[in-house]
């Protein structure tokens, strides 16, 4: 048993899924009405958590310098450690009661719940990072509120979490300024990396049905409610790394969050699954 | 049932494993004292064109113009028709009995017994084009001696074979003479290319007992035997290409006929496995 303040302890070829939450009984869990979609839209964080972990870890190895390696490296496992807490909670809430192991290594690309812009490939530094800021700015605001969730486990994932991602946005934002405002080669870069990333940006805070059966059992706030908070932080960053905000409200490429994805989610899930369905009994 | 004249129609997730050959009996086949060698030499040049094969489909989509495009679509699906033959026969010689299909999905990469070169990223045309020029060359080279296997299936699916691969080695040797001796940016990128690859091509001609098992059969060459037409040829062509060869015999990276391999293949594999694992018992 894994609590939930012991989460860093990570193993190849499985997430973990036996958490302890300090909160037993949670009448979110329980209410079979909300089920359908309370699983929907803990697939939807836990999934973006899980891919954008994996791609970070692609890193791994070939970091540009040993400390941004390590600093990734870390996300990643921050990252991913929510994964773990987001779909076990699924799991508890599904009816067919998977395991966050199951949930995580045997669905295949039209069942993940992710935002589209966790399954972009890393390109280079300039991609990752600028991917990582506009990630970070919607997940901080996302686990300010989800504290106050009516569901008990939820907050406590999220007041968890949170204070890990306070952190990334943080180091995401400095790198931003620094590489936007820096040389001409990383500021050329930097805009490029904007410019390509931003028709994804709307993708994060697209509703539906599940946002709004969320909202009305306050669980979660509707992903679009995040956006005026969200804008205003990025703007001021992208301000101070002199960096042009993009025309449009990023709503090009849509449809992650109801399983609409990109190419690259199948090799993102042929990799990181590979262990798992080619072994799919081994322990240790 | 295929037919051995008949082995263009390849289908998604499966290599095909229904082979019918016109020589029934083959006392090479039916020697139990042979099997072992018999059945890892047929790994060797099966697992090679199945991922090479591979490799070259990875461009299927993304091919800078569209006639190179069709052709190396064209010569990724000759290779793998060439692994189908292979792995089928391997699969009768084998005790096991296991079909091509489960040779080629369900073994992981210590199984695989694949000459480095073919693992070996695209990276881009000149490296694509140099690694299947160097391959070629001993492909077609190896062929014609096996036409005069003592094993009567060995020596079909070869004559079958070296029709296809004696365009494949007019087509790579001519496009390494174009390039090479083209521009001052494309004559920078083979020369490149081939500075890459070199230290990998001793890896095609490492022998063992395998090599002499099956030379003692008659049934193929001994792989180092096929060295010096090899260099031969490839001297010509560079010489035409004006590019100059590397020093050294190639020996510096080796052991993928015994499955010690690069971490390149691991990707493959993740890749090229992930229907058939994801869903095993597939069938349409």
């Amino acid at each position: 048993m894994t609590t939930v303040a012991d989460l860093t302890t990570l193993r190849p070829g499985e997430i973990g899924d036996t958490v302890q939450y300090s909160h037993t009984p949670d009448a979110c869990v329980e209410n079979a009405a909300l089920k359908p979609a309370f699983f929907e839209w803990l697939c939807r964080i836990g999934d973006t958590t899980l891919i954008l972990g994996h791609r970070l870890s692609e890193w791994c190895g070939h970091g540009p310098a040993l400390e941004e390696e390590i600093a990734l490296t870390n996300v990643a496992l921050d990252l991913i450690g929510h994964a773990q807490l987001w779909l076990h909670l699924a799991g508890e809430v599904e009816a067919k009661g998977r395991s966050a192991n199951d949930l995580a290594y045997l669905r295949d690309a039209l069942k993940y719940r992710n935002a589209l812009l966790a399954e972009l490939p890393n390109v280079d530094m300039a991609v990752t990072t600028m991917r990582q800021f506009l990630f970070d700015v919607f997940h901080d605001e996302l686990l300010r509120h989800l504290q106050d969730s009516a569901s008990p486990r939820v907050a406590e994932i999220a007041a968890k979490a949170e204070k890990e991602v306070a952190y990334h946005v943080r180091r995401s934002a400095d790198l931003v300024v620094r590489l936007g405002d820096g040389s001409e080669e990383s500021h050329r870069r930097m805009e490029a990396a904007l410019e390509r990333l931003w028709p994804y940006t709307g993708d994060l805070f697209l509703c539906d049905a599940v946002d709004d059966a969320m909202a009305a059992a306050k669980i979660a706030p509707r992903a679009d409610s995040l956006r005026p908070a969200w804008l205003a932080h990025v703007n001021s960053v992208l301000d101070e790394a002199t960096l042009p905000r993009p025309e449009g409200d990023g709503g090009v490429h849509k449809g992650g969050k109801t399983g609409k994805h990109t190419e690259h989610l199948g090799y993102v899930l042929a990799d990181m699954q590979f262990l798992r369905r080619a072994y799919p009994d081994a322990r240790w």
